[in-house]
């Protein structure tokens, strides 16, 4: 097989990369070795930055988007018994969407099958060569359906997440990870029952940070802050629900329902540095991950492939190579204030349970928040990161 | 001796108290145990807020600071080799003042003896009684001058500093103390010299957190970043100058001079709560310290004695006691918020050498210090915390 872009990865930013390529006249292939019905029901991210959503309006993959999408005009912060709302809206002039990671996934999968884009499900054993230097003729490798596969493209991108095989094959030397590992997991519960707000509630109390948010008018996606090691099975469904109303600390009544899913993710920052090398170019989660705090990861990927898209472009069209060199630079700048974003939140939000200094940091976080919730230059700040700083 | 309010302690918060006092024509005696001369030459905070500066002009120990004080309209933040201004007028319509402490004690000592003001320097053995309970009637004992002296009051004003006898004197349990102690300490030099820009340069450097402020334009007051229990020993003058000039990054050239007095401070936050007991009300340093980055000291401690002093207005002019009893939670609410805000200057301008995440932060920090600069809502936000909350 030949191609332009090889990507490897069918998630929002592989997706979104090969639809914007596709709208520029530039060929792509991507590569996934989930099924399609896994990379459509995978819960992930809910909140879309507002310049995100007008992307998939402008670029035709936004029609499902506009009827479904819940607009929201803020979010809630609670503590000290009271909800806060910060209305983006009369700040910023600005609102953001919730909308499913696996809906935009669906979306971007349907328009590009439709529109002749080339997505290969489950293929095993993937490789990636030849992407040293300007000059190489990347290849990549693979099995799919029993047969061993080779896409020769002009550039690779490595689309496949924190977990994926593009990083990792990056010579050594050429590229530093920045980490944190925060002491704190969420535990998260899909249930049947109306959210208590129809916008997000941030809560902070003493137990813990929650978080009060929703996929659907009878949907509700709730998380309690827990340790990282936590045993799952120390949750019983009574124990989860009386948690969510003591953090809730009373401020909106909470409806109890079925819950379909529930699960502990760990909190960790992330950021490879720089995320290019050759002809292989990383994009989304396989170069940089957040804690989800700030819901920034989906909207951070969707940044980066926006700005690929428009370096391929010109390499491609005008013979440009200058903002293919710059990508990196160009990207990290915006990525390390997302991770400065998703870090602030964090730390404002969870609680450090035990240490000499934990009294202290509990006060200083509530007065955070109190002068968050009282400033207008604090709260316009808070705003304009959550629905997405600038992206040119 | 027979007063209305005795106060222990002549710094900042207990002259301004008897000053605001008497100017309502309530009588107060001021206890101190350092000699006139020292409270007056000691080296302290530089930096005063607006309204302070205003407060002092308008109840008339202002004129030396009108004549005197350099006028900032903001600050300086130094990274990556470049100086970014925050222009406190342009964002906030408002400045600061440079006017040393010790020159607010001088005008104050001055002012309260020519206006018959008690002030009793040097006293020695100061202990505190009978101020429990709202029907207490307070002394506070004493030696002067080879005499044992009692002052029989209605009320005692704590404004010893953080090492003074008044906290302490309150009943175990009744106050809690919260604390953070921070892994860093300020070497700090006050040096004959041309300060490097007219207004204060915040600078971070991987090497560490450097500031170049002034106590007049050819007196330079100027700071780095050193572990709390570093030798001084190991400073020489060169390694002093070098170390400046490296932080600095070029932005500025930065003349030498004769180096008149070094030291080194440690870095702390502490506030105690409720700042008051019965007939005993804390003010200033006796209930909460800061880490210098904000600039927050003395002014924290004229916002404590400004609510302070209405209070006891409102209770010997009217007999009404709902201010004095509120006293804490009306003064604690802004010094919590002075409490995050040196925090976050502190956390975003010192370097944490070593542990896991030590290259991660640099690289959220240099993010933190890159948004501040360029958002108007971040800058704001610093700038409306460093030239002072609102007061009322």
């Amino acid at each position: 097989m030949r191609t332009q872009v090889g990507i490897v990865g069918a998630g929002p930013s592989g997706l979104m990369l090969s639809h914007l390529l596709s709208l520029a006249g530039i060929e792509s292939i991507v590569i996934e070795d989930r099924s399609r019905s896994y990379c459509e029901n995978r819960v992930r991210a809910g909140l879309m930055e507002n310049w995100v959503a007008q992307m998939l309006i402008d670029t035709g993959v936004g029609e499902r988007l506009k009827r479904e999408a819940m607009v929201h005009d803020g979010i809630f912060l609670a503590f000290n018994n009271e909800a806060h709302k910060l209305d983006f809206t009369k700040l910023i002039d600005k609102h953001v969407y919730i909308y499913d990671q696996k809906e935009v996934v669906t979306d971007l999968i349907a328009h590009r099958l439709a529109h002749g884009g080339q997505i290969l499900f489950e293929v095993q054993n993937v490789s990636v060569h030849d992407f040293a230097g300007a000059s190489g003729k990347p290849t990549i490798r693979f099995t799919h359906q029993g047969k061993a596969e080779t896409i020769e493209c002009d550039f690779i991108a490595g689309c496949d997440g924190f977990h994926g095989i593009c990083r990792p094959s990056l010579p050594e030397g050429s590229w530093t990870g920045y980490d944190r590992v925060y002491p704190f997991g969420w535990l998260g519960i899909l249930s049947e029952s109306p959210p208590p707000e129809k916008e997000l509630i941030y809560a902070y109390h003493e137990n813990g940070f929650a978080l009060f948010s929703m996929r659907g008018p009878d949907l509700s996606r709730l998380y309690l802050q827990v340790k990282p090691d936590e045993d799952i099975e120390a949750w019983s469904e009574d124990r989860i629900w009386e948690e969510l109303d003591t953090r809730l600390q009373g401020v909106r009544p909470l409806k109890r329902g079925k819950i379909l899913q529930k699960g502990i993710t760990p909190m960790r920052s992330y950021v490879a540095e720089p995320m290019q090398y050759g002809r292989m170019f990383l994009a989304g989660d396989a170069a940089h991950i957040v804690p989800p705090t700030g819901a920034k990861g989906m909207n951070l990927a969707m940044a980066d492939v926006r700005v690929l898209a428009r370096a391929f472009e010109a390499f491609f069209r005008k013979h440009e190579t200058a903002l293919l060199e710059r990508y990196s630079t160009t990207v990290l700048k915006r990525v390390w204030k997302g991770q400065r974003f998703s870090w602030w939140m964090t730390q404002m939000l969870h609680r450090v349970h035990g240490g000499e200094y934990a009294a202290f940091d509990m006060k200083r976080q509530l007065a955070e928040l109190d002068y968050v919730a009282s400033s207008e230059a604090a709260s316009t700040s808070l705003a304009e990161n959550y629905a997405g700083l600038p992206i040119d």
